[in-house]
């Protein structure tokens, strides 16, 4: 039997990582800001982009690199590097050639940054604190706190993976979200690092398929960022190859990142599970079901907690896809509201929906009653919070 | 040449059209909440309805109507009459044939509807009160008042237009919207009338014409309501036919009446027009003017009065069109804050592009630099009042 088992160490809980996060003086009040991963042997990457066209240096820079085996990547916070056209590669470059002389061990180093766009990378402040970076720590914790922007936790996660034979082989990751995705500060970043030994086309598979269930399943205020990046690293060091339990490994921790972003999504006090039924095919059930989680009034009514199951309806039919009022049935967890037709909400039901509007936590279930096309997609309420955090961002 | 001027008397300015709102009741604190529109001939009627695939059953009904020449339209606040089923219609048919038992003036009524989605029609209500009408009454203020939701004034407008002959015809309208496209309570409609003697097709080519750059150009926060609505009627008491004229004063009509919505969307402060030029198509320039319109993090910005044009360029980007930050420019008003490549933004700029975030309307001007493509669209700011609304509608 796989077992799977919880550990500690998040980025460098996997053989071979380490990780760290420094204070280089970019966020005030001196919290860390600068992050590092490092694998002290050449590691096969894959990665998902954000598909925002005004894609940030940092990612222009990792695109331009091809097919690397690189053990490297410095994250910075505050600064997306972003619509500073071939400058801000050209800074990269400047950072990362400084870095290589001080660290002659690190190989195709790549970086990775999140903050605000339009402004150039502080190249000076972060070769100067990158100096400090002592490339034998392994704080996974302390890397995961550098990388958050308006995050309100950090957001880390490890397995290991025990095989029939008792083989063992460990997967780890940090992320940030707040804002998924939210352009000017609140960058998706993701970094999962194992030392299961999986070939590159197997892992950028894998890493397609669960992105899509998993982050793009995920919203907060449905923008798509300049700097949106999952990196997966993988040093074989385990020797390990097992594709079910690597991916059943891989998609929990995504799912769980992606789940952790949308609950610390700014200002969010509930974290909903939208779950489309019954739609001609999944790719409408997909539509709906982030159609729902995107809709201003959805969020503001779960906000308020109001069990208002007619704006629900209302977001199925302008999602677009085949619907019909006669073949709709709408569920707050296992309260049916509507069905196929009927009105059942009456002052009798009401309390017992609005008991379920009132979790921190909840499913809204539309079964659209065309097909079988399923999608589960995961949303947050908007509040006052998010008007604030957002409406005086760089201030 | 031709002239045309501003005239009171909204919905019941052009000949031939009486109108009036009433208080029967379904708002509290005796408000207005019926308002009926009539014509003393026949009239060709045009109209545009919701994309929404869950219909109200006051289009629905309206469909079923096929090619009519109706003189009566009856419009109810508070009750949406959607997610109703066949029931839906089979209360409205009830409600209009006790109007015409009472007026047999009245040709081929319909109804429009807006309010609270799946709740039946309160049709005794309805009935009970419409027996209060005069058919005789050219209240357009009453009537524009009646049919607002959540909006804060009642919108509303009317021209006589004098061709070089000297003769003239006039067009009026009303509207109501709030958010623009509210499901839940502040469905957009809009109603138009005109003594011009106008054959139908010319009409609905027209309409469908200025809905695309006029109502289907503004938004709230994007969501599309069971029950939007424009419906145009003409009554050729004028005998003036002049295509030019009459596209140019409806077209001014609806666009006063769209910015008006936009400009009263529920907390907004702000009206802001997007216009988008250089996009490689006029199909693209409208995707990403509405994807700027839409944005959360662009409507919130502009709630903080934050210059943050990364904003803007982040949504550019996302929203999926040709471009490249190397030949986009960016225009606060007069203010270039961004130009094909060049961080024009800076400590010495940032007070002259606040100073036009301060304004209550202003423009957004990004030119994609990729092709001759234009769109132009309008939007608001997203503050606390929008959640404070939105969180809370149904109690």
């Amino acid at each position: 039997m796989v077992t799977m088992k919880n550990i500690e160490g998040g980025v460098c809980a996997a053989h071979g990582f380490y990780a760290d996060g420094l204070a280089i003086g970019l966020k005030k009040e001196g919290a860390r800001d600068l992050a590092f991963i490092y694998a002290d042997t050449p590691c096969v990457n894959v990665s998902v982009f954000t598909t925002n066209k005004m894609t940030a240096a940092p990612i222009r820079h990792f695109r331009q690199k091809g097919n690397f085996e690189g053990n490297f990547v410095l994250i910075n916070a505050k600064n997306a590097n972003a619509m500073t056209g071939n400058v801000g590669i050209e800074d990269i470059n400047e950072v990362l050639n400084e870095l290589q002389k001080q660290f002659p061990d690190i190989q195709h180093p790549v970086m990775s940054s999140t903050g605000v766009i339009g402004v150039r990378l502080p190249k000076e402040k972060i070769i100067q604190g990158a100096m400090g970076i002592d490339l034998t720590r392994r704080e996974g914790v302390a890397a995961s706190e550098a990388i958050m922007t308006t995050d309100t936790f950090a957001k880390r996660i490890a397995f290991e993976i025990t095989l029939n034979d008792g083989k063992t082989f460990r997967i780890g990751a940090m992320a940030k979200g707040a804002g998924m995705i939210n352009p000017a500060m609140a960058t998706m970043l993701c970094f999962i690092t194992t030392d299961a030994l999986v070939d590159k086309v197997t892992m950028q598979t894998m890493l397609d398929a669960c992105t899509r269930t998993t982050f793009n399943a995920a919203s907060v205020d449905g923008d798509t960022s300049t700097n949106d990046t999952v990196l997966l690293m993988a040093n074989g060091k385990s020797g390990v190859f097992h594709p079910e339990a690597f991916k059943e490994a891989l998609e929990r921790i995504m799912l769980f990142l992606a789940k952790e972003m949308v609950r610390d999504g700014e200002g969010a006090t509930k974290l909903v599970t939208y779950k489309v039924t019954g739609a001609l095919s999944d790719t409408e059930a997909e539509i709906t079901a982030k159609a729902l989680s995107n809709s201003l009034l959805v969020k503001t009514a779960l906000f308020g907690e109001d069990p208002n199951w007619g704006r629900i309806a209302s977001t199925v039919g302008a999602s677009g896809v085949m619907c019909d009022e006669a073949t709709l049935s709408i569920w707050f967890d296992e309260v049916c509201v509507y069905q196929k037709g009927d009105l059942l909400f009456n002052d009798t039901l009401e309390p017992f929906a609005a008991a379920v509007m009132q979790k921190s936590a909840f499913t809204i279930h539309c079964d659209i009653g065309q097909g079988t096309g399923e999608f589960i997609a995961y949303g947050c309420d908007l509040g006052h919070e998010y008007v604030k955090i957002n409406a005086d961002y760089r201030t």
